[in-house]
């Protein structure tokens, strides 16, 4: 991987991008109802994940998805023609909101230190509260080959985007000189999309103390 | 998961246990046609290893696992009955070196943060030479349910002991009094049990220098 400038989309693009198909449909649809059917459809991306998490992606079916929202399958294909384009569009939420902290951060004047710190407690809370702990990262598998190609460009900008900010750090002489960015991001990023492996929402450690402990730790190993 | 005393085992007892089947077989053949067996046993889980991260553990077929190393499908029936004993060879195989290393590790009297360093690096290498950056960790679903159960087992037992190491070095004052050893545990062995998902055998990183920076990175984040 090319640690090179990326191609920059803003996050407005990629929302845009994102709901293009249900954007066709919207055009026939007064606005309170297309808020209200985008309400629905995070709400049945939030169900598909805690169903993803429980069951794995080939264990959890449709119908359990829609039961656990009270809906009818039928009307869950309305959102959503196959259990993949739910997969799908899970990536694409929350990597969304990855590319947005992003954004946010870059055009911050903080120290590289800090930045990090705010992507790395953004990246755990958007892997633990947006999407339930799942382990989305590990369901790459299932996605199809357009789909996977989509989600892998966006997360490479976002670890690209990780690599920069330490980079920064080294040129700035926040962190050592002998740190290598792209190790050390594959080994930040490589902890943090663990954390679905052995996540218990019903343990002792809240998202918060996950997010600040990693946090504390990944940043501190480059001083 | 608790951070209480596991019933410990020596790595002779367990390679023992995890011989027992070939060892029924080879009390009816003379020493050298063992040790040969023996041998091939190892090609094969390192053929297999690198057909599981090439074509993932579904995408791999046993005549290809066997025709990598010239062998027909029906000798290889010799070793292993199932594309799924072949798997569980192999974790079994990864988890004999971690152990070993543990055990070995914990009896010697060096300060806990380079004890720490020997376990980070005996597992990037376990990962990456003895397996060819295998995704063991991740095929998990794929063993029965018998074989999950074992194999978990031991791999919590290696967890442990990495978080007994920290524990130490926390006690010690080696490292700061406010790491949460199970916490930074999961980050410290999720950084490494990602590596399979960027890892590229002909990249630019040598499994030496990935072992160094990853080491040097996770237990400085520590003190």
């Amino acid at each position: 991987m090319s640690a090179d400038q990326p191609k920059r989309r803003t996050a407005a693009g990629r929302t845009a991008a994102r709901t293009s198909v249900p954007a066709a449909r919207a055009r026939k649809r007064p606005r309170a109802k297309q808020a209200a059917a985008n309400l629905t459809r995070i709400e049945i991306l939030k169900s598909a994940a805690g169903a993803f998490r429980r069951l794995g992606f080939h264990g959890a079916t449709v119908e359990e998805i829609a039961a656990v929202l009270g809906m009818k399958k039928g009307n869950l294909y309305y959102y959503f023609k196959t259990k993949e384009e739910i997969l799908f569009a899970c990536h694409q939420y929350s990597l969304d909101r990855l590319l947005e902290v992003l954004e946010k951060v870059e055009q911050d004047d903080r120290p590289p230190d800090q930045k990090l710190r705010q992507l790395i407690v953004a990246f755990v809370h958007t892997i633990l509260d947006d999407l339930h702990g799942t382990a989305l990262f590990l369901d790459l598998e299932a996605l199809t080959a357009s789909h996977l190609r989509q989600a892998i460009a966006r997360r490479d900008e976002f670890d690209r985007g990780v690599r920069r900010v330490i980079q920064q750090g080294v040129d700035w002489g926040t962190f050592a000189p002998h740190v290598d960015p792209k190790l050390v991001s594959f080994a930040l990023l490589g902890a943090v999309n663990w954390i679905p492996r052995w996540y218990n929402p019903s343990g002792p450690s809240s998202s918060q103390e996950i997010a600040d402990h990693f946090a504390a730790y990944l940043v501190n190993g480059l001083r």
